[in-house]
């Protein structure tokens, strides 16, 4: 794919860098963040991908989140995409903030009109892989059942395969050492969108060790998540530099 | 005044909160940011307050300049006012980007049709008081004459005493150490709008101490101020809690 730099700005030392590209999976542009720590450029580094949120594009984590200084002193590579095709003119893409533009939920549809460009699993594996997964059970909350009906039709045998509760369940990979933060006054939360109690419970009957931090306080937005990413880039790092 | 809060997000144990009041001095509603650092629940804390530069408001240096960490750590507590009044239906104020909205130059105003709401110098010494100048010598640049015409009239003799290198020649306050960082990549600085040369010949006259640090390849963004927020911080801590 041809990449088009729309900005390089120096920080601690590397690069935080955007760029456009035409995907073929979308069917539009689309722009990623990515930052190159200083490593970079006499080696190859290894790669963390941030899938941000509802309303995120990939803008969000690159400016608010402040992962630099770990990324710039662990010497890895960030990759932040966008989270939804943006102005394919498709009726209703602008209606809602939790489906349509800014809400693809990583998914492929297979429902008009969205199938044409609502392709984000296929952009994610093939053309860019990893998560970090706030709502984690989306099949049993209003958000996912709304976005999963759109995209994906009503035969919620077609779901499972995008829900991390079911997945987990179902695990046979290599091993897996899971960290989740969530913040305790976290409005989605307790409106009941993000499920982690699920998602633990299906870990502990597979036992898959997960480290679940409830962070008395702390809400949903980007004030919770840099206090904490440092944490979660060593807990990357520990891994891909073993 | 009275406070009213617009929003408050727990930050390294630490609150990050936005307050609106009426302003007296600008006759208009203003908004500011203010970090609390956990030491704050239990005693006081020393103020910094960070002005920001064009086009921004108190959002700006809260969301992209990942300052809370140090801030937390340092028990200071961190006030970010916005640049300009807003909203007071003057006719031109949303013309430029460099004069008007979000371009208030910490000057009080003495023309028409600015002077009855662009009394930013007094907001900030006597409603709210330090700063971080990028604007090193607004006298000499094309930014700052726009401005202090706009806002003070042609009688440049008026100018003088908003210009931070020519307060340094007259400076006899108590012993200043001052500590600069300027990215060599800043496009601003090329454009001889920011001048820092001027100021330093004006303190090394003065036998007044400053560390300007160029920093190779950095830029004008946020990116930049990040990487170097936590040396800042550590600067103000040492006189601030000695």
């Amino acid at each position: 794919m041809a990449l088009k730099e729309i900005s390089s700005n120096k920080c601690f030392e590397g690069f935080q860098k955007v760029f456009e590209h035409d995907s073929t999976e979308l069917k539009c542009k689309m722009r990623f963040g990515i930052y190159l720590p200083p490593k970079a450029e006499s080696g190859k580094c290894p790669v963390i991908y941030w899938l941000s949120g509802l309303t995120c594009t990939e803008q969000n984590f690159i400016t608010k989140a402040a992962f630099h200084q770990a990324a710039s002193e662990h010497g890895l590579i960030i990759v932040a995409p966008d989270t939804s095709p943006r102005g394919c003119n498709i009726d209703g893409e602008e209606e809602s903030w939790d489906f349509g533009t800014g809400a693809g939920f990583y998914v492929n549809a297979t429902q008009d009109p969205w199938k044409t460009n609502y392709r984000m699993y296929s952009y994610i594996v093939d053309e860019t892989v990893s998560a970090f997964a706030p709502i984690c059970n989306p099949i049993q909350c209003p958000w996912g059942q709304k976005a999963f009906t759109g995209y994906l039709g009503s035969d919620t045998s077609k779901w499972e395969e995008y829900d991390a509760t079911n997945l987990v369940k179902n695990y046979s990979g290599s091993k897996l050492d899971v960290l989740i933060d969530q913040g305790k006054d976290d409005q989605f939360l307790a409106a009941g969108q993000l499920l982690p109690d699920n998602f633990i419970a299906a870990c502990t009957e597979r036992n898959i060790p997960v480290v679940f931090r409830l962070q008395e306080g702390y809400d949903h937005s980007y004030f919770f998540i840099t206090t904490f990413i440092s944490d979660h880039i060593k807990h990357h790092a520990k891994y891909l530099q073993a």
